[in-house]
Formats: C-alpha cells, sequence, structure tokens
C-alpha cells in the first residue's frame, strides 16, 4: 500500500488565544474506502512527534508510524474501513506550524507563531472531516497525545463521533509529565542556536532538540525494556576515557535516536506542541472530570499499558470513573507489556484485537440506529 | 553544632586507569569525638552532587545535607559515634577534582582530568581514614552513590569495616540509569560554553548544567510526590503565551532548582562523577555479584523505599540476595516513602531508627570480640 500526503488549505482558523491564523494548511492522508453512507470513517489522532502518515509506505519508501496496526486485515482495518489521519496544527509535516511562513511578513512565524491548543487541532481536523464531507466519525483513536485529541473530539463534537479509543492517555498531565516535557524545552532553548525561536534559513537548535528527544525517549521505555534492549552492554571505545566517546549501547542508541530527530522535527513545533500538551485539561471550566466528560455521548474503548509509567494506567482509570460516574458507555483494558509508553506503538495483538471488535460492534450500533 | 571542612594533602594517589594524581586533596568534616580504642568511627558517603558538610551548620549558616540523621540523639549520634565525612575524588567542594590546578601546568585540568572510579573514590578514603589513625571503622554508610561507596569499602577493605548500610543503592547501574545519566552528560556537553571541558576564567557551561541537574531533580522525586507538592498549580504568567514565562510551578521550581545548582556545581565534575557511577559494577571481574561480594566480611543494613524508581528496591535486594548465598549478616528493609529517591535524604524517623539499632548492635559484636 503505496500512500501519499495530501494538504488541504483553509481560508482561516480562530485560535483558543484569540488570534486568527490565515491561511490554515492541514496535511493528511488516508486509507481504504469511504462507503457510498460516509459512515465508516476513522480518525487517526497521531502522538507528540507524529504525522498524517501513518500507515502504508510512503513516497520516501517508509512506513507510516502505526502501520501494523492500520491496514487490511489490521486492527484498523482498511477493507472495512476509511481511516485519515492528519499532522497537528502547530507542527511541522505539513500542516501550518511554526516553521510556516507567516503571510503577514513572508517569513517563517517561529516564535511569533501563537499559542496553540489541543482544542485548536481538534478544531482544525474538524474543519478537515466537513471538508471530506464526514457528518460523523466512527471512530476517533490514537495514543498518547492522539488521545488526548480523541477525548476532545468526543467532548467537543458529540454528535460526529459515535466512538472513541484513548490509548496511553490522559485527562491532563500531571506534573511529572510536565517535568519531563519542560526539561526538553529548556536543553532547546539553551542553545544558543534556538535564537529566541528565529533559526530559520539559519543553524537548527540541534544540540537542544537532540537532547530533549533523548529524554522523551528515556519516559518512552521502561526499566526492563532498557534491560532487554540494552543491559549494561559497552561498544568498543572509540578514544580514551574522553566523556564524548560512546561507551554503554544505552548512550549510543540515545544519541543515535536525538541526531536523528533533528532531521525530521523542528525545535519549535517541540515547544508549541508539549505546551498545548501540558495545559490540556480536559476538566478545565468544569467542576470535575465527570462533569466535563459527561458532554460526550459517543462509546469509549480507553486502552492502557502496564508498564507505562510515563501514562500510567491509573490516568485512564480517571477517565474511565468519569465516564462510568456518568453513565457512559466505556469498555477498559489494560494490556500487559515490557514496552513503557512505546507499547501503543508496538503491542499489536492484543491492542488490535480489542480495536477491531470494539469498531465491529460500533459499526453494528451506527447502522441499528 | 557549627562545622568546618578541614583539607588534607596527600602526595600522590594511583588510580585505577593508570595515572598518579599528585598532590591530591582531601576534604572532610567530622562531628563527635573518637574514642580512646578508636573504634566509634564512621564513614559517611555522599551521593552525586553532596559534599563534606554533612551535619551541623557550616560558616555560611546552611545545616548539612544529612543534618538530619547525623547529631547528638540521630540515626548517626554523634553523642557515641564520630563521624567523618569527606567529599569524592573527582569532586568541586574542595577534594581535587577536573577544577583543580594542575601543578603541571598551572592551570585547571578540565579534561585532562583522568578518569576517576568508584574504587579511586575509595582508595582515597581509605588514605584519609588512615590519616586519621582509625584502623577499623565501625560502619561506613551512604545514600544513591554513597551507598556504592559503601559496598565498594566492604570488598576493598574487609579487615577496616565493621559494617556497611548501603541506602537506597545498587551494586551496579542499569541502561535507565545510565540513560538518565546519559542525558545530563549531553546537555552539559551541548552547551557551547562547555569548550571541550576548559571553560575556567571564562564563562560556565550553565545553561548545559542546569537542565542536566533539571533531569536529575525529576528522577529523584516520585509521581505522588511531584502530585502532591505541584500537582497542576500555575504560577501567574509574567508574560504572554511565550515558552519563557513560568507557567506551571513544577516547572518554576526546576528551572530554580537547576540554576541554584549552577552556583555550587562545577560542571567537568557532573561528567567524571556520573560517568564514575555508570561504569561502576561490583561484579566486575567476578563470575557473579555475589562471587564478587563475598569478599565482604563485615555486617550489612540495606535499605530502599518504595516509591524510589531511580533506584529501585530490587537493586537493594540483588545486593541482599548476593549477601545471603554467601552467608554473609545482612538485615534488610524497604521503608514506605512517598519521596521517591529523595526518601534517604528526608525520611528521618524509621531509617533512623533501623541504623541507629544496627549501629548499636554492631558496636556490642565489636566489644565483644
Amino acid at each position: 500500500m503505496t500512500t501519499e500526503t495530501k494538504i488541504v488549505r483553509f481560508d482561516s482558523l480562530k485560535l483558543d488565544c484569540g488570534v486568527t491564523l490565515a491561511p490554515v494548511d492541514v496535511a493528511y492522508e488516508s486509507y481504504g474506502e469511504l462507503n457510498q453512507d460516509r459512515s465508516n470513517a476513522i480518525l487517526i489522532e497521531h502522538a507528540f512527534s507524529g504525522d498524517a502518515h501513518a500507515a502504508g509506505i510512503g513516497p520516501d519508501g517508509k512506513p507510516g508510524w502505526w502501520d501494523n496496526m492500520i491496514g487490511p486485515g489490521k486492527g484498523f482495518d482498511t477493507d472495512k474501513y476509511f481511516v485519515i489521519c492528519s499532522n497537528v496544527l502547530s507542527g511541522c509535516r505539513g500542516t501550518t506550524g511554526p516553521s510556516s511562513i507567516n503571510p503577514a511578513t513572508g517569513c517563517p512565524y517561529g516564535s511569533s507563531f501563537p499559542a496553540v491548543t489541543i482544542g485548536d487541532m481538534v478544531r482544525l481536523q474538524n474543519k478537515l472531516i466537513n471538508h471530506l464531507g464526514i457528518k460523523r466519525l466512527l471512530s476517533v483513536s490514537g495514543g498518547s497525545m492522539g488521545g488526548m485529541q480523541a477525548l476532545e473530539w468526543a467532548v467537543a463534537y458529540p454528535d460526529q463521533v459515535a466512538s472513541a479509543i484513548p490509548i496511553a492517555s490522559t485527562a491532563r498531565h500531571s506534573a511529572m509529565q510536565i517535568a519531563f516535557h519542560e526539561v526538553g524545552r529548556q536543553a532547546i532553548m539553551a542553545d544558543p542556536d534556538w535564537n529566541t525561536g528565529n533559526y530559520y534559513g539559519s543553524r537548527m537548535p540541534a544540540r537542544g532538540l537532540s537532547v530533549a528527544r533523548m529524554v522523551g525517549h528515556i519516559t518512552y521505555m521502561s526499566d526492563d525494556s532498557m534491560r532487554e534492549k540494552f543491559g549494561r552492554r559497552q561498544r568498543e571505545k572509540n578514544g580514551g576515557p574522553g566523556f564524548d566517546s560512546v561507551d554503554f549501547e544505552v548512550e549510543s542508541y540515545l544519541r543515535y535516536r536525538g541526531s536523528q530527530f533533528v532531521d525530521r522535527f523542528d525545535a519549535n513545533s517541540y515547544l508549541y506542541i508539549t505546551k498545548a500538551m501540558d495545559y490540556y485539561d480536559l476538566s478545565a471550566g468544569y467542576p470535575s472530570l465527570a462533569a466535563s466528560i459527561e458532554r460526550a455521548t459517543c462509546r469509549f474503548l480507553v486502552l492502557s499499558f502496564t508498564s507505562d509509567w510515563l501514562y500510567p494506567s491509573y490516568q485512564s482509570l480517571e477517565i474511565v470513573n468519569a465516564l462510568r460516574g456518568r453513565n457512559r458507555d466505556v469498555a477498559y483494558c489494560e494490556l500487559t507489556s515490557n514496552y513503557g509508553h512505546d507499547a501503543f506503538l508496538v503491542e499489536v495483538g492484543e491492542q488490535a484485537e480489542m480495536v477491531g471488535g470494539f469498531l465491529a460492534r460500533t459499526l453494528k450500533e451506527v447502522a441499528r440506529r
């Protein structure tokens, strides 16, 4: 399955901060076929560093970030469903973000890009869905930040979603989650090449962004999975006892992943998107999470993973309990995995079965109405 | 109790890497009185960023880093014991390290400082103990890296220690522990002011060191303790939606601790000491940890804390099991605490009782022989 990222341009988007962005581009991909009554569309939401290329093989020969879950006969079965994935607002993979050209100045926005929320991201996706002529999504799903967007869809557009599948996610970040993000942001901003966000056409803050990504990668794994993958294995030293000679395999891996990230991600997008995640609080403006989540009327499948210490199961349970407290239709499963937060990207078996079964039941439910 | 850091100079110290450092200074403090038969001396080992000022009030009016555990009537009761604490080799608080003057050049060592091991640190402490006329320590104790040194003392100088109390520690770092250290090192080395370690007399790599410390602080706390201490509380914004305006309290706290650290710690010491910790492996050169730890003949009290995810209890249990496998005298207790790795610095009650009781029994044991 070869795929291609398309771009749609909208005239404008009003943001939560009051600013109106104009124009706004959205990069998206789609897989499978939209059925005649347009009832089989599923919106996939990517996590922090993802993009629209969720499945299939892109023009560069690389599989999508959730290719093991999306495709013919897979969890999100493209023989049955029309699956859409778009790059988030303030991203750097086709959708408008800080690295986009500000038409008012002819230069990249940089730090003048307005603050963006998870709500804004979802509002833009809603424009895309309407543009595609889809009145109601069969489901909206994603892991991590993707789960936050799925939750936001469910409460912001209750009439337009039949189900939501937030995975390894949360209704709001904990202090620890904010703290790890803040370290990444500080690493970027400590890099003189960041230059208060105006580095386009000049040197990228590559060192800072790389350090930020290294922190991220540790939090995405688990103590166990790191022990299995690296242990204390050492690589041959390529020098003396200097501190820049790679020694432990885990060091080499993290440096590699850090430097690799710099080639595909924009440092300012890192800052904007992590802030959007940290500020997200589904309960904000409501007396309780339950009072807020009550706006959602769709069916829910909530998944978490045993070894995920970054988005621990208690955060998923908080969502589940709030839904149950308001008599919403919710299924919850904590899946066993050693992979930490990365589990939602790599654990296919049970996750795919849970998702596949839930979608089939949702489709039946929708057809009955 | 007012205390003062003293400095002893030794002619030289042969290091594991083959280099001989000459001369070598050791900064130390002591509390209480050495008894007539010199049998009541306890060596306290500091953790990564600690120093010789373990107890009492220093000339700057600040209490020692373990003042709640060391003093009259406390866990390490200075009415009964003579307590010593010295700054580690490659540190920056009086003991020779990368910021010390290399007599061969008249300039600070910087990156030309030789690689240092936990074994080297302990060998230097052994010189200090001999210098003080102490033939045998009643106990050697410390948390985190302090515990590694306590273990190393027990196996390297079995005739000179009657007991060891490693707390919240490990016989060797896991991949995750190495990984977090590597992030800190990369943050420092990514700072152009680091200048491959030769920044003395110029600008310190303050931004990199601050980021490194922020990472450290997160790992020293627990998800729970961070929720209790900060939650999602926000501070009044001192600007627009910019990314350098402090927002969440946890962000402000981390930045403050980061910038504070820069005033008292040397970036090169950060690199050298974390490398010494990462390389430390008590089982190295032996077929098993048990075969290595068998060299120790002293009594052990091993302590860990329930919420410490950086040095989890399973690492302490690995030590305990190795000792038990060789029929060594070892008591183990996992203490309940919410404070994560910081627990050994803040949890006084049970920890002090365990330590106090263990020391009293050790003293009796020593007297009986």
